[in-house]
């Protein structure tokens, strides 16, 4: 699906990069879905108008999987509103230490746009957890964008959900992460592979460059270019350009 | 200072992103260093064999410019710890919205080998926040390595201590970031700039690179590129490589 964003959002982007710079404004307080659930038809505290990122953690996430992402989708302010979602909600470590905190359990997450899932040593863990997997896999089913980074592929497979799709996901672990999804049509040299509403990306940094490609598909090519330039960042928005196969042995 | 780890880590650190990259441990409780002040010579939680990163946060930090570089270092997880300091302890929101944990506030800060400070809008009141501003110089004064990323050289120039010394900053935020510190030598075409103790980085992406190159100088090049390598990140180890400088306009 080309979605139901982009032609009515696209007339709005082309100031809302330097807007977003310049901004000093917040995230509003999110409120649960299911409060209002019972409340009203509106979401409360969510904007309805705004797109809504869900980034999936759990304990281990790597961090740049997770936040390089949300960098380049933060820089849209004014488009889209970010959340942070896991088995349980408060602080939650990452593999290096520091923790991030999670604002929506499973059953309380708001509707989303998109939901992304990092990788990290934690997946290891997560992909033999029956419960994260089935709440995950519901998250995904109503989510009309889906994406992983590095090894979150690996927990994205066991759902089943990539069965049949191209997928790929970190150079180093490719092994291991593979074989969680045996019917997944895994690339092997893909610094990114887009298939239908599914996006994956390569180990750790490549998912800043997917994201970038994410904004790219629903707000526009000159969109993320912008974000890219205002993260002073060099975005590799080739998705066949992965050196890192080769590094490790996947192809000649 | 060529620093005082660098001959007694370097033989350990060949096998160690290797290990790090398999290893699911995660950092142990810190607990602060003037706990254990009173209580005896080591510092308790807080591994004295390893080095100590701090990464200071404030209200509407950079996501990027705070996990990027946390990502190269936590990398090295064997000889490396990281903790996240702020004005108080608790959640704090970056300029994207998802939280941070502060475990430190600065008077319970531990001993550190490395002190780092991210941009973000939240740059533009704490320049105007002497509590802020004298707490943060304190530690920068203590500690050997000192680091900023993006807009984080403006309040790093505050304390007064960059007086005199080579440093960058955010290319589209140049004019404001250096009018914060008058008697800085602004080099505005740089990834990074190493002068002396400090490093100080363009804008928001550009910190990881010089975070890699700060480990390259503590650890090694080959550590350095490993470390990348594991990321499957594109190191730009070029400190004179910069093309943002041109693209905003402060270069021909």
């Amino acid at each position: 699906m080309k979605n139901q964003y982009f032609s009515r959002r696209k007339f709005i982007t082309a100031t809302t990069a330097l807007a977003a710079f310049s901004s000093m404004s917040f995230a509003t307080n999110n409120k649960p879905l299911n409060a209002v659930r019972t409340e009203g038809s509106e979401r409360e505290g969510l904007l309805p108008e705004k797109m809504t990122v869900g980034m999936v953690v759990f304990e281990g996430f790597q961090l740049l999987d997770t936040f390089g992402p949300l960098e380049m989708f933060g820089s849209l302010r004014d488009e889209v509103q970010i959340v942070i979602i896991g088995e349980k909600k408060g602080a939650v470590k990452s593999s290096a230490g520091p923790a991030v905190v999670v604002e929506y359990d499973f059953a309380d997450a708001p509707k989303l746009d998109i939901v992304m899932i990092p990788g990290g040593g934690g997946t290891r863990r997560e992909v033999n957890n029956p419960v994260f997997i089935s709440a995950f896999k519901l998250l995904a089913q109503a989510t009309p964008h889906v994406a992983s980074i590095c090894t979150g592929a690996a927990v994205l497979a066991r759902t089943g959900l990539l069965d049949g799709v191209k997928a790929t996901t970190n150079k180093r672990a490719f092994k291991w992460a593979t074989s969680q999804g045996p019917n997944v049509k895994w690339i092997a040299q893909a610094r990114w592979v887009e298939d239908g509403r599914f996006f994956t990306s390569s180990g750790i940094s490549a998912g800043t460059d997917m994201a970038l490609a994410l904004i790219a598909r629903l707000f526009g090519q000159d969109t993320a270019v912008r974000i890219a330039n205002g993260a002073e960042y060099g975005w590799n928005n080739d998705p066949h350009h992965d050196p890192f196969a080769k590094l490790n042995g996947l192809v000649d």
